[in-house]
């Protein structure tokens, strides 16, 4: 009992600094994802050690600060990991298989070239000018492969642009970027756990994800056309939002269960009720578990940050480097594929792609649980995540002149951008 | 991560089971609390052990069974007390504080007298029956007085009767109540730790608990009211939601940290939300929550039962024996006081305040990490507490029995209900 009180009290303190940075941050015109991730640095162990510290009770019941403190981690990785898999269930809601097939040529190209060049730059730059050791430069390299497509929508859906053809191509190659590197950190998680590198053994484990992947999109999708008429029948309450979030979960543990990332299974469920979403307002009733467990989810991994480690002008250095690769690599790799459309254009796919977001931080997450990166790279790949996605914004607004938002666009797009749809 | 992958697993198995029995007992007509905890009882390591069952990592992880169940024993506390903080919330927001209040002489009277009959029952039967020393009897007799609200909230929303006067006397007796037993307990603990009970401290412990419940009732909707207006100039998203679920952590965590039960907080929360809840839709927001983590709660409070225990003869006698002095203790004594009513409501009231619950446990933990009361006597608080708990779902739906609420009722208080209104 003292520990569930204990960590009620973290969880409070973690809720309502989240929301008290949430707030600032978008009087700021900022993300409030950023804000969330520096109050989890503050208060995390590292710095005011307000939360994810083992109380004197907790101490005595695992006989010692070291397993008590492990204790309180998986109390803490539970919450994240649901808050993660609330997150991409809802990005999944939001995007129609149809709409990734339809998008064309071009949000492909942008979102392989997306994939390729910063994963090319990040690998190159770890393995060959830090020397580090393949694996880790694979890690780094793929946290740098990911865009975050609710934060890329975000801002466009604030600049009031969101239904431009620079918008549509960047929506679309996101989303097909976030199945490719969910594919590339499925791959990844493989090798690392297996710690070797064989040919084979990547083409099995990208067959199982594509396979994995396709099938849960193909025929989830065909299940739920089918059988969505059968939600009406059942007696249990909010029986459409409750089988969804059961998918969600059911998903999420499959993919896991056989090695792939769990939110994987978590997007893959959401994309299978994406059709079923707007009948249903299932997305408007996850909302607000959203609400609830995401910001959990940052400030959490916030928290993981020792912020020590950037007094090291060296490291700093590293993180700034990887950064400004972060960032090349997105508007060098996806503004070339995305030529002929006018330089303007072209910078803002760029640009607009850059952002790694969540997504960045979750193959941290992963590459630290499986002990790949050391803690310097670690807070190396957050320093990034946190980088790219807070230099896009004032970017994003230069380039495009300073326009104001369109206000009935901006309501259009409320949903994704996590507003609430007036009823 | 193994961690957090093992118990998303338990999670999905036991979402899973609690909804197909909720949908089971619906379909029986009874409440699907039931169900949830009888998934728990089946489910639990004492039974199948498909959850609550550390991995063979976690075993590895916290060097041994006992801690890596301990462990895991912590992270579904934490998610079993989210689900119960959620759902007072819930029941909260259903309560007005002046239907409280007119109801208060009486609610009043109900848990002076849903204190006093069970202790001095339980002690008499303990000292003088069967001749244990004083300081044990007054402890079984504590253990005796606390009500624990939610299931008995539970059944009375699933059955439709939670805005009925005996649902509100209930409610207002159970607060009193929980003042009124932490008060006792802390007595008895200065008593069992061989000091003197000083007047001065008792009267801290109380003037704080008192304080805390008036001053938050009234102060809390004073507040509310005035603040209300502030709520929409708050750029966060679906701030009114955000807001209440802050406070509502921000109580149960205080109300734990001055000694009354979590959930005491939270029920206060909602109530100080509940005039503002229909304006910013707040309990239909916070539905998402209820149907996520309150089944979790019933599922874990029912896996926790050692089932074995009831094996052994001689033990299994003074358990019982106890468990009736328990039942008819709240029985004689709320009924007493709720005379008037109508022997069916007088019925409902004693029978309601029966769950001992988690309150009996910390009660019987008190006791037991005070050296105070031997483990037989432990174990049987733990089986009073449980069967105490088990028995109210289907007495109650037994006591309204042919009198199902009328669908209008029902729909009028659907949210609390768990059924959304109609948007």
């Amino acid at each position: 009992m003292e520990t569930a009180t204990a960590v009620l009290a973290d969880i409070f303190i973690m809720f309502l600094c989240a929301k008290l940075a949430g707030e600032l941050f978008e009087r700021l015109k900022q993300p409030a994802v950023i804000g969330e991730l520096l109050v989890g640095v503050i208060l995390g162990p590292y710095a005011l050690g307000w939360i994810g510290v083992p109380t004197a009770e907790m101490i005595e019941a695992f006989h010692g600060e070291q397993l008590a403190t492990e204790a309180l981690h998986s109390i803490m990785e539970v919450l994240a990991e649901l808050g993660v898999i609330v997150l991409l269930f809802m990005v999944g809601l939001e995007t129609r298989l149809s709409s990734i097939l339809s998008v064309g040529v071009r949000a492909g190209m942008v979102a392989v070239a997306g994939v390729v060049v910063p994963f090319v730059l990040g690998y190159a730059f770890v393995a060959l000018v830090l020397g580090q050791p393949t694996i880790e430069a694979i890690f780094i390299g793929t946290a740098m492969v990911a865009t975050s497509v609710g934060i890329t929508a975000r801002v466009l859906a604030d600049l009031g642009h969101i239904r431009s053809d620079e918008a549509r191509i960047i929506l679309g190659a996101a989303v097909i970027d976030d199945v490719l590197g969910m594919i590339v950190l499925a791959v990844v998680s493989a090798l690392g756990q297996g710690g070797t590198v064989s040919i084979g053994q990547i083409g099995l484990i990208a067959a199982q994800a594509i396979a994995f992947t396709v099938f849960v999109a193909l025929a989830g999708r065909q299940a739920a056309r089918r059988w969505s008429a059968q939600l009406e029948r059942l007696k249990i309450r909010n029986a459409p939002f409750v089988v969804g979030v059961l998918v969600m979960l059911g998903l999420a543990t499959a993919a896991a269960q056989i090695g792939l990332a769990a939110i994987i299974g978590a997007f893959l469920a959401g994309m299978v009720f994406a059709e079923l979403s707007e009948q249903y307002e299932i997305e408007h009733k996850a909302l607000p578990l959203y609400e609830f467990l995401v910001p959990l989810f940052f400030v959490i991994t916030g928290s993981r940050v020792d912020w020590r480690l950037f007094m090291d002008g060296s490291l700093l250095g590293i993180a700034l480097a990887v950064t400004v690769l972060a960032i090349v690599g997105k508007v060098v790799g996806c503004g070339a594929a995305a030529l002929g459309l006018g330089w303007r254009r072209v910078a803002i796919v760029g640009v607009g792609m850059a952002p790694r977001g969540e997504v960045g931080l979750i193959v941290a997450n992963v590459g630290a649980s499986l002990a790949i990166i050391p803690s310097e790279m670690y807070s190396t790949v957050i320093i990034m995540s946190v980088l790219t996605t807070l230099v896009v914004p004032p970017v994003l607004t230069l380039l495009y002149g300073g326009q104001s938002a369109n206000p009935d666009e901006v309501a259009d797009y409320a949903v994704a951008d996590g507003r609430l749809p007036d009823l």
